[in-house]
Order: structure tokens, then sequence, then C-alpha cells
């Protein structure tokens, strides 16, 4: 145990680490996060809603023996309100489910349960996981927006209030919060994990995200949910041999502070040997932001309806986005599907022989204010294409404000995304 | 309206056109549903839970003028026990959910409710939708499987129960049972519709199925389900130029019975002018049979988590599939998803100009007995490769008993693939 940071600041396997050394209880742990959230949440506004401190330790005191012989040792997760859990009601953000009770937990939530872990609340979402901002703010700096949409997840993450938290992407909802408030985040390759039990925003963009402190977490969580082996030692860094950089113009605006966090990345790998080839995409990875919204409008509506029965609750750039994908063609839908698998195809023919992309995770730093949660073009083109992302944590800006990059992988190859992952993380930090 | 058919057997638009018309009632056609459930389903048993006539006319009377003035009139639908539903229970063919009853209303059946329809029933689902039978029995031979896994909606609407059903496919599960009782099945594109509140079975094979008597009554529930423009007039049905022949050896054992209904099929459509090619795809489509599995294996037992937790309430099949999934290496899973892809792409290179593969729905007809449901693999290539697809009634073999013949289309070309269905359907009978 590194008894040099606060115990809040340990990851996830670092804990678990502790405790199977004894350096430390599950019993401290709890309360060391329960600490945390008493002194932060009235700020940071992470929760929905969670178990007091002495719920949750009954909770794991009545199965004690379980939990100390699990993997995960009764350690607490948050999980993003867009998805279910048999304990605790799911409402999506909105008020259209307030109370709302699922029959039974999402089978990512099920996974992390049996593998010991305690759902000690529901994270903040935004509006069914779209723009509308619930209360959360960024830890970081509360005069910010933490991003959306799992706001709540990547805030209490980031502010060290748990150590591992469930959310879910269909277009910049896992990647953007976690570059804003600092935090690891990962969306899995499209398919990757059962959906089942998260509520659907649009079929073909959703994926299941996870948020945590260090890597190391992110690949011990997706062992549990994939039901593969699973291990609390630290997992290999692997260095890359070719990384492509994606700045930011090959996709959208992005500040000069972002564009000097990416350059001082790609300056760091090619120090370390890499070789780092710029993207030359023209307008194809740009014109993926456009396809993505098309794709995004027109299933939104299409997932949504029993909310659209009630229109006088949704938000308006919901219902605009909804309405949008009303009136819309259907031939035009389709064709953004095609030109998403096409560049998909063009993109690693491009470089055969590149470990994966670099890319800024967001425009810029968190923007000031709640009333929105930024912009989420430099997530669109991966989250059409359904790759594998991961937020690699650690740059700040002057001011000390999270600068998140994103490193962007093929379809599938999730595993060997995680571990050059890893390596970076240590190269940036 | 066709006064020399029993208004049973009439199709959806059929009963909406007479009703318009007013040659009928929709109280009428209610009763005359519920009669022929009353005289047929102690025998059939397609129904695991269904409103009584006096519930189902309360229903339909409270909101009279809702119905009257609806698309769908209040007629009724049969809904596969796998989907939710809020108002009655979803329990997946298991003891383990036995009574569970969902918050919400899938999105399928929102939308269909929205447009008229009512819930008459949910109909039997093999165990979560794989191999397990439930009660049900073929109504064109009681002796006889209906086929699973949607065996409930199938039969319910051969044996003109209700002119409408959903059901789901993640092997042959709606195909196969369409084809064994003489129904016309249709599954959707992958990612085609909503599968919100549909329990899912594998993420990357699941699809939305319907069942009804006529192609126009799917082309008329398949616009509701994408909220866009729908007709109860007979839709346009359009003659393919050329149709690809996939017979069964290429994928894997077919019955005499079965090769003798397909050439007569491709008899037909030459006489007509259609250009026939046979399709020369080496062992291309028959390995798509165990990728097909070797996906499903992975997946099922990755979603089917929660009833994993309680093993002695499984079949012992899907017991074995779960076990399968479990101890298989994740590298032969992505191998598996990647030569689906790699036969997608060949499949529709091969032949850019043909409009439709038309192939035997089933290896045979339906075989004897209620043990199990008969051989998937005919569905399974096209399902892996997620193209839409469509049973074609009408064909019989010499003692009357259901033959089917699978017309496969392009992906998102669904439209196109029900007007040529239109047309065969009409060729063939």
């Amino acid at each position: 145990m590194n008894k040099s940071i606060d115990v809040n600041e340990m990851g996830l396997c670092q804990m678990l680490r502790a405790i199977e050394e004894g350096d430390c209880t599950t019993e401290a742990l709890i309360h060391a996060c329960f600490d945390r959230i008493e002194a932060r949440e009235p700020e940071v506004g992470a929760w929905q809603k969670k178990r007091t401190r002495d719920e949750y330790l009954a909770y794991y005191q009545a199965d004690k023996a379980f939990f100390d012989a699990s993997l995960l040792k009764g350690l607490p997760l948050g999980v993003k309100d867009i998805i279910d859990t048999e304990e605790m009601p799911t409402e999506m953000g909105s008020s259209i489910h307030a109370g709302r009770q699922p029959v039974e937990d999402a089978t990512c939530v099920a996974l992390i349960r049996a593998a010991g872990g305690i759902v000690l609340g529901k994270t903040v979402t935004t509006e069914f996981a779209y723009f509308k901002p619930g209360k959360t703010k960024n830890p970081a700096d509360l005069e910010r927006t933490p991003g959306g949409s799992s706001s709540g997840s990547a805030a209490a993450i980031a502010d060290n209030m748990v150590p591992m938290a469930l959310g879910s992407q269909t277009a910049a909802s896992v990647i953007r919060p976690a570059a804003y408030c600092g935090a690891i985040g990962y969306v899995g390759s499209r398919g990757e994990f059962s959906l089942r039990g998260g509520q659907p925003l649009a079929q073909s963009l959703d994926s299941l995200g996870l948020f945590a402190r260090n890597v190391e977490d992110i690949q011990l969580l997706r062992a549990i949910l994939l039901r593969q082996p699973a291990s609390i030692k630290a997992s290999e860094s692997i260095a890359p041999k070719c990384v492509l950089v994606c700045h930011g113009e090959s996709v959208g605006e992005t500040s000069p502070a972002m564009e000097s966090a990416t350059q001082k990345a790609v300056d760091k790998l090619k120090a370390q040997g890499v070789k780092v080839v710029e993207l030359d995409a023209g307008n194809r990875i740009k014109d993926m932001v456009n396809h993505h919204i098309n794709i995004m409008a027109w299933e939104v509506c299409r997932n949504l309806v029993i909310e659209s029965f009630q229109p006088n609750q949704l938000s308006d750039p919901l219902a605009t986005l909804m309405e949008q994908g009303l009136t819309m063609d259907r031939s035009s839908y389709v064709a953004s599907l095609e030109a998403v698998q096409a560049c998909r195809d063009w993109l690693w023919r491009y470089v055969p022989k590149a470990d994966a992309i670099l890319a800024p995770a967001a425009p810029d730093i968190a923007p000031l204010g709640h009333a929105a949660t930024g912009a989420p073009h430099m997530s669109r083109p991966w989250q059409a294409m359904g790759l594998p992302v991961i937020n690699v944590s650690g740059m700040k800006d002057e001011n000390g404000i999270p600068l998140g990059l994103q490193l962007i992988g093929r379809v599938r190859e999730d595993d060997g995304l995680l571990s050059l992952a890893s390596w970076l993380k240590e190269l940036l930090n």
C-alpha cells in the first residue's frame, strides 16, 4: 500500500491489494468513501439517490462472509441512473420516471454485485442520457460543467467518492465527462457488453461505459463484465509501436490549450521512440459528426416512445432531436449508416500498422456554467464507428483544470487498447 | 370484403378495410377471434396468458372513441412472452420469472398500442427464446412441433386466432415457426427496430420479428414500428429481376420435400421471366452455422446472468450452451464475428444484381413430437449476418403440412424485400 496518498485517491485495485495485504479494511474504505461524500456531495451533486452510511454498513455486514471472500470485497459502486437496479429506482434524469422501480438489475450491475461490489447509489444522468443537465458540478472547478451524460459517475470517480462507476455513451457521454472531470472513462467496442437493463437511446450507437481512477481498475471491471478470469494484480502496460494522431481540426473546433496538450503527448511519444503518424483523413472524420447526429435523431425518437406520449415533460433539446428524427427521410438515415461503415473500413485499411489513434477527448477544458454539458463532437465519429475508446486522464491546463486525451482502438481489440492506455497514462503523468 | 372467406382467415389489412367499408365491426372481429381461441386453444396452446373475452371487450369499450378513430381499430395483438408488457406479466418461458411484472411496455408494444392495437395476450415462448419448448402444438398437425422460439405467435397467426403477433429471432425463432405453422414471419435487418423491453439473448444476433397472414400486414406493422406513414391499402407487389437461389445443401441437410418445393418455386420464377442464379458459395454459408453458434454461446451466458444464479431452474440445453460460452476463448468469438462480417461483404459483392436470396426456411415440414422445436440451421447464416428475412407461406407437402421458403434481403433494404415477398406469395399460391 502506498501510504503517501490518501486512501480516497487510491484506485480500485490499489484498495483491493491493500485489503489483501492487511494494510486496510473494507470498513475503513467504506468510511473513507462516505466521509468524502459527506464533505463534498452538497457542492458536487454526483448522486441521484444513495444508501446512507448506516444502510451501506448494515448491507455489508449482513453478508460479510460473502463480501470478504469476494473479488471486490464489498467496495462501493456508482451506477448511472439510466441503468436498472433492483434495489433502487432508475429515473433516467426525467420526471416522467420519478420513482420508477425496475424489476431486476441490469446485467452489468448483476455481474459486479456477484463479484462483491455494492451499489452505493445511482449517479446523476442528464435527461435520458441526452443533453439536459442534472445537478452535478465539476469537482475540479465547481463553476464548470462536469460534462454529460454520465455526469455523476465521472464526478464521483474524479472526486474520490467511490472507486468504480458505470456509465453509458451514445455520443460523448463517457469520454467527455471523464475528460472534463479528470477520470479514466472507457467505452467498449459496440456489442462488447450486454446492455440488458441499460435503457437504450439509439441502438446503433449505445455502448456501456466504465469509470475508474486507474486503467488497471478498468481492466478488472472489464474482466468481471465479460466473465473472464479477473485479477487485482497490476496488469501489463504495453508501449505502442505506432500511434496515429487525429488533431482536433480533423473533427471540429478545439482550443489552443487542448491542441498544446495533444502536441505535448505527441512529443513525449516520439521521445519514447514511438512512431507518430498524422491522420490525413480529409473530411472523412469530420463528416462522421453529422452522420452520427443523423443516426441518433432517427433512432432516439423510435426508442423514447413511451416518453414521447408525455411531450410536456421533455426538454426542448430532446424534443427538437426527436422532431428531427420523426421528420427525416429513412434514406438519409440508411445513407449515414452506410457512410459510417465505409469510414470504419477505410480507417483501418489506412494505417494497418498503427496500434491506436490519439485524439483530443473534448474540445477544451470543461466550459464554465451549468446550463449545458459541453460540445460532444470530438466523440461522435469514434462512437458512430463503434470503436473502443478510453479517456486517459492526468493532463491539466495551467490552472489545474483537467484536459483529456482519448485513445481509440480497433473494434474488439479492447484488451490491447487498455494495455496501451495504461502505458500512456504513466507517460503523461 | 371478400365474403367467400371466413373472417378469421382475413389478414389484418383485410379486416381493417372491412371495418372501414362497413362490412364488419371491430366487435364482430373480436368475437371471431375469441370464438376461434375458445374452440382451438385447448389443443393448440398458443397462449401463456390472455385477456378473457369480457375483459377484452370492456377494455375496448372503455376507450371506444380512441380505438374507432385509430389505425388498428382495437384489433387484437399477440405478444411473445419474452417482450415486456405493462399490463401483463412477462415470464420468458421460465419458472425463474413466474409472475414477473415489467414496469413498462416494450417499445414495439407501445407503438402498436398507440396505433390502436390491443394486447390480447402473451404467446408461448420457449425457455428464454432458446430450445426448451412450451406447451404449443402445430395447428396444421397437432402431433407436430410448432417450431420455436416464437411458438405461440406463429401458431396463433396460422390458426387464425389473432391477425398480428410479435416475436423475436436470435437463431431461427421467427422463420422456423412461421415455416412450420404456415404464417408470414418477418425478421428485420439487425438494428432496424428498437429492442427496448425485449429481453435480450445475444446482442449481436437478436432481431425483432413480426407475424401475420399477409405481407401487406407486415408492411403496415413495420411502418407503425418505424413511425412512418402507414396505410391499410394493399401495398405494391414488385417482381424481382434476378433471384439468387441457395439450395439446402449449401447450408445443411434438407428433406426431398423441401428441395422439391424450392425447385417448384424456381420453376415458377423462371416461367415469369425472372433470372435465377444458383448461389455458389462453397462452404461459406455452411461455415456461418458454426460461427453463429459460437457467437450465440459467448453472448447468451453474458446476457442471462441473473438467470445463471439459479442454475437448477435452467434446462439442460440452455445450461450446456451457457457452459460452452463460459469456457470458450474470446479469440474464437471474435474470429466468428469477423468471419460473419467477411461473409456478408462477400455475399453482396458476389451478385450485385440479385434482388434477394431464396432458400428453404427450414430443413423440412415440422417434425413429429413436442420434445424439441426442430433444427435451426437454415436460419443461422442469415441471422448471423443480420439480413432481413421473410418466410413466405403458402406451399404445402402432399399431406397439406406447410413448407416454408424464405426470402433474404440486403441489410436495411427491408422495404424492397417485402414488396418482392408480396409478389412471390401470390406466385406460389
